[in-house]
């Protein structure tokens, strides 16, 4: 399995329909999700290590519909990671203060230190993403966002922050399935909003919209990444191997030791 | 007198000896003296109005050369504003945790919120100017570091802040006596760095460097005033009235009462 393929080419026009939401990458369940327990140790070792390093920083964008998982990749997969070193942050409705600022002020607060790894639950994107399916963004604001974006993200690649941007790809039928849980199963009551309905009727052009940002807005330095969420171990598969592939192609190496600490004696 | 005469145009292609650091705009001391008094209050009842209508903010940028009349400037002319809605942060090099970001995110999360004004005395061009004075930044990464400052100014001023940014111009001269009288005087010792006279041999580079930045990086939505200011009555007029010019500019209005006003008794 290439991970390559649900990599999205910078200028690629994206068309949803063209990824399956049921994809499961040619692999068997039980295999990969041995495979991922495997994946998840080497992947904290790297996390040590860049860590360590102290340079380079990675970001991760998790962005989907409601019910898409975001939750589930972060305590599946992000829960692999040493909390040392690393923030979950979950981006809400903007509160007064946020609002008083442009629509990066929070999320660039909050971009990983060097060494670190930062997971922002929804981001940046919402901010692009809500409105205009609103209809409350004209077509030249969300060109000028987009653009602010594309900067700002270009900025942290400079600074040394790997980013990876996963979109979770969940059909609609399968988002049916899981609102339903949450009415029915007392235990996921907690999740269930009932506002998560008016967004679901705008299916359309939530779909629409994100293939208008996706096309849009993945660039070699901060790819977008669509990722078959219908099954959650694939999901949780795909994205761990994705983030081990990066972390190695980083060759991240423990700093050398400091000159001369072969002479240091303790006494 | 017009102030437009010291703004830098889009595009324009600076020349810091076409600025006369003694310039007095044809002013008289004393005239100007009682002038920026009276603009002064006229500057603090705008800023009341900005805050009232809590759209638009302020963002003001001072850059100089070492003794060239930064602080002063906070002290006499942004010392008419009124605190409540005005921060005023002096950029010093870069902490550890700072430096392990981006070099605007530690300025992004001070920009101002709406309705506010901020100072900030030294700013995002030092992270530009003193690197590339110092012959650390190769030419490539100063564009880059100019482009991304270009994208952030855009930001903040789609998020309507207002940005005015001054270059105080000082002569070389100018300079030495302000140097020798933080020798000479024991209460400006504390203000007297070593370090400034290793910064002053490099008097020419910094020459160059300004009118590079100064070059590129004036825009209108965030333009470079260069500041003739040999003579601090003359700086802290020019500036008083640039302020005042723009905060007018935008037409301030108290918000009107919230309808159905008339109805309320107090009982």
């Amino acid at each position: 399995m290439q991970t390559d393929a649900y990599r999205v080419r910078p200028g690629h026009r994206v068309r949803l329909d063209d990824w399956d939401t049921r994809d499961d990458g040619g692999q068997n369940r039980q295999d990969a999700e041995t495979k991922t327990g495997q994946l998840q140790a080497r992947m904290q070792n790297l996390q040590e290590r860049l860590y360590a390093e102290g340079k380079r920083s990675l970001l991760i964008v998790l962005q989907a519909r409601d019910a898409g998982g975001k939750d589930g990749t972060v305590k599946h997969v992000m829960g692999g990671f040493n909390p040392l070193g690393t923030s979950v942050t979950p981006f809400k409705v903007p509160s007064a203060v946020e609002r008083a600022h442009d629509f990066l002020w929070r999320v660039h607060a909050l971009a990983p230190a060097a060494g670190h790894v930062a997971i922002f639950n929804r981001s940046h994107y919402e901010d692009v993403l809500v409105p205009r399916v609103h209809r409350l963004l004209p077509e030249e604001v969300l060109d000028r966002r987009l653009e602010h974006i594309r900067a700002f993200e270009a900025l942290l690649a400079d600074a040394q922050t790997v980013q990876l941007k996963f979109y979770l790809h969940i059909s609609k039928e399968e988002q049916r399935k899981r609102l339903q849980e949450r009415l029915d199963r007392p235990d996921k009551h907690w999740k269930f909003d009932p506002k998560d309905l008016e967004e679901r009727a705008l299916w359309e052009r939530y779909t629409e919209t994100y293939e208008q940002v996706l096309s849009r807005t993945s660039e070699e330095y901060a790819p977008w990444y669509v990722i078959p969420a219908d099954r959650k171990w694939f999901r949780n598969h795909l994205i761990t191997r994705i983030l081990v592939e990066t972390l190695e192609g980083l060759d991240l190496r423990y700093p050398p030791a400091p000159e001369g600490l072969e002479h240091v004696r303790i006494e």
